[in-house]
């Protein structure tokens, strides 16, 4: 997909939603756990429920691997349903890989070719020629961790260098000079509201994939007010909060509500 | 498996050489790719002709994931085999993973209980709480990132922070406060010889796991110089230089005759 794709579509549906597809068989109506594949199953119904809601999911790759080869499957079978039914729809493999050069192309082949996802998220730990790789892939998107949404992001990402830059700042810099940067998304927490102001002063122009609104406390308006540009610039997350809004027979029903909850939240915010 | 068993296996196999199953079907005999398996087909052979020589093995993921849902069922009977026939070997999947708290801990289940691999490289962007999950599973390890061996480690690891400390020493020093730290190990490259003295000021005792010996350029005797601990406290890693030390059918013999070269220099270093 283009960036001018994803824009496009942001306006015609007046929403940047992302859904989280987070799927932990201890969590969704027990009643599908007697199907073949119960992941798959529940995800075809969210998706269904809010793809004129939402622009992009992102599956979470752990909760499929902690399934063993059948999540996997599901995994696969998730990606391929969004493709083919809503082949407008933005696709994140939130997988947070990142390895040296020859290692991390094996990643990419694995999320940009055989999967097909459009985008996957990268730890930018080991630096440029553990990035690159993905960036190779024309029409495909890196999305970097900058500043994370959890507590531990602060462990690391907030330190100051010698000339007072932070770390998560200094991904964002050096990261810009990196060949086919332009394919370069970033993952900015919605629990930090106080920095989208320096952060847009680093990455103008460049989408963030923006997790943490709702269960974890962030706010929709507070990350809008510096993080939204001309070119709109914000995939906002919402995982739990809407795949778990019920855990019985309604719950595609009522994940919509709360899609479509947010989704007017961005409409107005659009106006 | 236990830290003491470890450090047993080392002094009775005179070695602390680790093997990385990095396996790439363009790069293996040809003849197998006509079995079922030929990745699993190949590690067994590797596997059978060096298990005396090796305390570990390292499958990294990201080569079994480019092969979709045929590859980690690979990667399952690679690590089912090792587990079966010879349970004193430590395995380590090389994964570099790391997330928010209950995310980690879904990886975490994946490698450690699913798949009953003894120890998982992380990443430590996230910080504290995405590495904790990890490392509240007993008689398990978390091998964590600190000085990697590619050229991009030095873009960031080795920044300095206002008291010239340098990341990867910053993350070496918190780690060791956080829950179950005894636990924990580190990658250090072996491209990094300059490092090590450093390195064992922090953790004195701490297991390393250093690739970049052979392909890379880093050298054995260097490592151990500053890197080698009463304990041993070294699992040395060789990847290409052993597997791929032929491509035809006598392919399992080349690579024993590389782990042994290794092997060899080892128990000289240890007597």
């Amino acid at each position: 997909m283009k960036k001018k794709q994803l824009i496009e579509q942001i306006k015609v549906k007046k929403s940047f939603l992302c859904i989280g597809l987070d799927v932990d068989l201890e969590k969704i109506p027990q009643n599908l756990l007697d199907l073949e594949d119960p992941i798959f199953e529940f995800n075809k119904q969210i998706i269904d429920a809010t793809h004129d809601l939402a622009v992009a999911y992102k599956p979470n790759t752990a909760f499929y691997e902690a399934y063993g080869i059948k999540g996997w499957e599901s995994l696969q079978k998730t990606i391929e349903y969004i493709n083919k039914n809503y082949p407008k729809i933005f696709t994140i493999a939130d997988a947070k890989r990142g390895d040296i050069g020859n290692t991390s192309t094996r990643y990419a082949k694995a999320f940009f070719e055989d999967m097909k996802f459009d985008s996957v998220t990268v730890a930018p730990y080991m630096g440029n020629d553990s990035v690159e790789p993905f960036l190779a892939f024309a029409d495909k998107f890196t999305i970097l961790l900058a500043l994370t949404s959890n507590k531990g992001g602060l462990d690391f990402q907030v330190l100051k260098d010698e000339n007072g830059i932070t770390f998560y700042e200094k991904v964002l810099q050096e990261s810009q000079s990196w060949k086919n940067s332009n394919q370069l998304m970033y993952v900015v927490g919605a629990t930090r509201p106080d920095y989208f102001k320096k952060i847009r002063k680093i990455v103008p122009n460049s989408f963030l994939l923006v997790p943490g609104i709702g269960a974890q406390g962030g706010s929709l308006q507070e990350v809008c007010r510096y993080g939204l540009t001309d070119e709109i610039g914000l995939l906002i997350n919402s995982s739990r909060g809407i795949i778990y809004a019920s855990n019985k027979t309604d719950f595609a029903e009522k994940a919509r509500e709360k899609a479509l909850e947010l989704q007017q939240q961005m409409a107005e915010i659009l106006n």
